[in-house]
């Protein structure tokens, strides 16, 4: 949290760099961004041991701890200690008047494929961000919420809140390593929080452990989650408990949150079914963003909730390039990003994520969403986890496959399968195939590996 | 709403006039502001045909009507209906793309003495201003709200309301010309109001009616009150009904919103009357606004809720002069506004206007709010208004004086005035006077005319 202040404030670049990733992918970002210093927790020594050789170039690499706790001796060039740099400086400091389009911080794209892509964040852009993030529609915080981003700071900012908080005054949790259901409770009840975000994996982890334990976050209001669609019934599961969840959808090029599926007052008599299907939807623009969905055929796509197209988008905190990169395809004139996903747009402006348009799987001229079919299969109570991928068929092109990894002691058979997606989608669009594994691919993110689980059906 | 944005929108000033300042002063504001087409409703005609002399230099008087009411004859020149006008245009129309800081509106101040000043706004500190003034600690309003100005659009743009509600997707309720209690009702009730804001005048209009007529108004959330301050009786029986009040402070050169008083997490385990008193003051800063609070000799005032100082502010959405004006006294270096306001500052940074400076009266050596008396006065069951203005006095320079309108068959004499202060304030602090009248002057804006109650009591 200093870092992000001290480093932005006196007018450099905060680079976040996820730690989960592979060390290639570390040392490739480090010499990309070109950075100067490395700060790092202790905890990550090991990490940085085995990339020395290629952290020669840093001017210095900066322990965050003290001297007395300072490794012994170290493989590690110029390795300085955080407190002692700190206690040097003198209490006043001149923070330097920066212009707003100075760039702030840079966070790379965890990429399912090829190498991983900067993003360059201006003061401008992260500012205008969070103040959009704090809205009603978006996470709804305020001077007397207490916010706990379980999103680490390192994945697109912790998705604007440690900005959004201090400029609103809230109460800022920080979660430590450890993410399970039984710390996270711990930390939320024990600091009394109403507002939390991450990803869907992290919260089955909570909600899980919620049930099994039979306790509660009396606190807890509202939680935002992104990254990846969370499955209905994680909606359902937290209403349960009386909070909200405000789905939201973003990327790195986009700050991250861009859209968020708060209802309008049109939907107020809506039953609670309709509220739900309209909620688990990734939802409508936040106020500084601008959409367009076109089809095949180039045409913006009817706005009847079924028609699919490529998601472009562009504002106020939305990417015009990749940092030092060659790579333009995804940009296009007058500010337009091609996103990559395949969305619908319902009558009320309400965007779903049908598929990342490369997960598609295209069977007999028709369009089969792998996200459907795995939110659908989510529910079924023997899974774990569902990813749906397809495999390729001599008649059809594409036939969808169900990869699923059951709960302990759990059975699905195929039969079971067809049955319950039956009555919920189109009968071509059942998968062919049911394959129960013990684990499924994740990036470092959390977000299925689909080339990966691709490969491991067609090894099969 | 359609000039609001179709006038900035093209790239033009927006120029709102108050109609009911004096026709001088109407006069004055469109030659210095060298308005180039009036756009006005039928019923100002009357207004308008007065002016007609002064209005000669126009390119254009345009009435919002149809051909068919258009007046049969007029001293006006070039007058136009604005639907043939709008009839003869295509329904395509290009927007022009602007510079964010390309000028968008203009208002003028009511001042309570001098000429009226103008203040321009930009395309971007307007937005800027809503996005604040939507998040949960100042306005609220969010695509499920239903939002109701009850302060004018020509009063600093409605407070910002008409550019929030369409950016959020808000549904927008706007009064007609009738803002007495009994119309207030019927149009909230039968639209369904959440949320409205206007001065303290209308409410208690408002509030007496829903009392006599022992009704309610089932769906509002919300009141945001400015203008002039709020008494604390008034939060009271707007929370007696379900309704929070977030009391807000502004003025024309600051957008007008700058400081809400909304609760902060620290605030949760404070009384209901703890929570009252804080909510009575004008409140926190806004995040994109900074603030300075000096003493008479230019030193910060310390944050005790006590010491007085003058108000400086600056900031994304205040003014940095006034238009085609050499008056410049109120702007400093570095941005800063001084806004004439005497304020204190509590241990929360809660801001409490005690004055406007030139309506301090200084007894003794010693500084008397006007405010404060009359805040405590307005509590009292036969006070249907009340001010406080100084007298000169031989010996301690100036003393307070009551002035007050009672409510209709209502007595109140001196000794139950000093009864009702005494233990509220310092002894030495009561009014030396009460002087009851049928009626308080007030500016076009709703304010008390304090250099004419000045003048009044002068008289007696």
């Amino acid at each position: 949290m200093e870092l992000y202040y001290g480093i932005s404030g006196s007018g450099f670049v905060c680079h976040t760099i996820n730690p989960r990733l592979f060390k290639e992918q570390i040392a490739f970002i480090i010499k990309h961004a070109g950075d100067k210093v490395l700060f790092a927790d202790l905890t990550f020594l090991p990490i940085l041991e085995a990339l020395a050789p290629q952290l020669r170039k840093l001017k210095a690499v900066v322990m965050l701890t003290d001297e007395a706790h300072m490794p012994k001796s170290s493989a590690l060039p110029k390795l300085k200690s955080y407190e002692t740099l700190l206690a040097r400086e003198k209490d006043q400091f001149n923070w330097p008047e920066l212009n707003e389009n100075t760039a702030c911080s840079l966070c790379y794209t965890s990429g399912t494929t090829g190498e991983p892509k900067g993003v360059l964040y201006s003061h401008r852009s992260s500012v205008l961000h969070a103040m959009a993030v704090c809205t009603p529609d978006a996470f709804n915080c305020s001077a007397s919420s207490t916010v706990c981003p379980i999103v680490p700071m390192f994945h697109v900012n912790a998705w604007g809140i440690p900005y959004l908080a201090p400029m609103i005054g809230a109460k800022l949790v920080m979660p430590g390593a450890k993410l399970d259901g039984a710390s996270l409770h711990q930390l939320m009840t024990g600091e009394g929080v109403t507002f939390t975000a991450g990803v869907p994996t992290v919260w089955l982890a909570l909600l899980d452990y919620l049930d099994a334990e039979k306790k509660t976050i009396p606190t807890l209001m509202r939680v935002g989650i992104g990254g990846s669609a969370a499955p209905p019934i994680m909606l359902q599961r937290f209403a349960d408990r009386g909070a909200e969840v405000i789905h939201a959808w973003g990327m790195t090029e986009t700050s991250p949150v861009a859209l968020t599926a708060a209802l309008t007052g049109k939907h107020a008599k809506l039953s609670n079914a309709e509220k739900l299907a309209k909620r688990a939807k990734q939802g409508r623009p936040l106020y500084g963003t601008e959409y367009l969905v076109v089809n095949g055929a180039g045409k913006p796509v009817k706005h009847d909730g079924q028609e699919f197209g490529d998601l472009h988008i562009r504002g106020a905190w939305v990417a015009s390039s990749y940092f030092k990169s060659k790579e333009k395809a995804a940009f296009k004139r007058e500010g337009w990003f091609n996103t990559g996903d395949v969305v619908n747009v319902d009558e009320d402006g309400f965007f779903q994520i049908v598929d990342r348009a490369k997960d598609v799987i295209k069977s007999g001229g028709e369009w089969i969403s792998s996200i459907e079919l795995e939110g659908i299969m989510q529910a079924h109570p023997a899974i774990k986890e569902a990813a749906v991928v397809s495999r390729p068929h001599a008649k059809w092109a594409e036939r969808p496959v169900l990869v699923a990894v059951l709960k302990s002691g759990a059975v699905l058979t195929y039969e079971e399968m067809v049955m319950h997606f039956t009555g919920k989608i189109a009968k071509w669009s059942i998968p062919d195939e049911l394959i129960v594994v013990d684990q499924l691919p994740h990036t470092a993110t959390g977000k299925l590996l689909k080339t990966v689980i691709r490969k491991l059906v067609l090894a099969r």
